[in-house]
């Protein structure tokens, strides 16, 4: 059918830049470099893997990255001491810690121990205060994949206001967050978890479904109805085999929390996976940085 | 039916109570008495009289109640003074700003501007934050009201986890923090506001309602399961008539959201208005007050 849509991260990415790149241009003109100082603890594969993407994109905008990587078994004391030499050196805009961080280390404290206004993943408390209350004259920040998520509904010029939205997963890097940001759209936003119940006819009666639970293609065809709009967050690897030159592979393939090819007929616009939700998300995480320099710290 | 159950704010409050008085008289044996330090602006009639309830109360508990009554055109920077010096006395446990202000204050300044430690009402960005991201750890407050609702749960033994909760209202006060509240009990939780469509058939299918959306007896017999519980927060003024002595009398009556009479057969558990939610957020801002001054301020 002609009249679905196909919502692709790389055009709602690349309206995103087109806003940016000219107010990197005026901060340039007065001598400031947005920089983004990013802590990565350990050697995780997929968390190196997010930062070398961060990193690459920053600098084919000419932003700045700077990675300091720490060692697996650090300290909360080393970890706090490291952010507050951040927070004090003026000429880094942005920290980001990467997220998941090992054990020993106190992630709440250590996320509320950047400073508010350089916390351009928008996990400090603060922040979701903020974000809890509206509160936009503050300027805050919020969790990058959230705001991923209402970039996709502006560009496709969606307007949440008055929609039924089911929100699936609660976590404070998505499901919540968005939650908040839908509402402060006046959407009707219901929050869906491990413990609801009866989640098939919850999402069958949504007009927009974003999903972050997590779980390979949990969300079927019958699911969804004709005129709704999936956004789907779940990053998920799932084993596949596949026959190449006659013979039978095992591959590993990369898919979100909704059955892209059983929704995709029957809904009316969804994101892929791969190609959704996460190239807009590095997109954010820039107009963070810029929003940053702007705002917090206008001279250098 | 002898099965359905009247939710009775004396009794929740009166179990509140209980649990606090042994703790105020551990804090006596301290030498510490709880003092709440409330400021009302102006002398709006149901301003004035919750603050005297608030003030009684407080006072039949052992506990000290101040009162700064301030001028209907007091400006920013008094009060943002006048919240400092509280805030620096050690002697004051609790500061409450009766709410609204008039209409030159910036209410989210002001509110912002108090302790959170000794934010007792819970509107602080901080305390809200640490709502949204349920740091338990952090012995944070949450607004009253929404708690009150929450304690009418827990004193009735009704377990909100899985269950479907409906609520009306998105406000500060009370919408958005009872809603918080509950997805922290792991409740697949329904925000509705003036944008919501279909809002009947939304509460047909709750386990539980709560309602706080000013509008009198506006949720009727039909708009609820016969195992719903709900809890009404509406406080609603109506004129009726009255037959007195054989004269037609027209007065004021104060009813909830709900169209008690209506809904009260048809539904599992209610609360009435009055006797309902009322009492039970002056028992929460009471133990509010002792946890301050248990947790914060434990030497004098």
């Amino acid at each position: 059918m002609t009249n679905r849509l196909l919502l692709k991260g790389k055009d709602v990415a690349n309206g995103i830049y087109e806003s940016i790149i000219p107010r990197i241009q005026v901060l340039k003109e007065k001598n400031i470099i947005p920089k983004l100082q990013v802590i990565i603890v350990g050697e995780r594969p997929d968390s190196m893997m997010y930062v070398r993407m961060k990193k690459k994109k920053a600098e084919s905008l000419g932003l700045i990255t700077e990675i300091k990587y720490c060692s697996s078994d650090i300290g909360n004391t080393e970890m706090l001491e490291l952010i507050s030499d951040y927070n004090n050196d003026i000429s880094i805009h942005g920290i980001l810690v990467q997220l998941p961080l090992p054990i020993q280390l106190d992630t709440n404290n250590i996320l509320d121990s950047v400073n508010p206004n350089k916390d351009v993943d928008g996990f400090h408390t603060t922040n979701f205060g903020s974000l809890a209350l509206n509160q936009d004259q503050y300027g805050y920040f919020s969790p990058c994949t959230a705001v991923a998520c209402l970039e996709f509904l502006d560009h496709y010029e969606i307007n949440p206001r008055g929609k039924d939205v089911v929100i699936i997963g609660a976590s404070r890097v998505i499901g919540l967050p968005v939650s908040l940001l839908l509402l402060n759209r006046r959407a009707t936003i219901t929050i869906c978890h491990s413990a609801t119940k009866n989640l098939k006819e919850k999402c069958q009666m949504a007009d927009i479904i974003i999903s972050a639970c997590g779980k390979a293609q949990v969300i079927k065809g019958d699911w969804v109805k004709s005129d709704a709009i999936i956004i789907d967050v779940g990053i998920n690897s799932i084993v596949v085999e596949e026959m190449i030159n006659g013979e039978l592979k095992i591959k590993k393939k990369m898919v979100g929390d909704v059955d892209f090819d059983d929704v995709r007929e029957k809904c009316y616009a969804i994101t892929p996976v791969p190609g959704g939700v996460g190239p807009v998300t590095i997109a954010v995480l820039m107009k963070h940085l810029v929003k940053s320099a702007e705002l917090y710290y206008p001279t250098n």
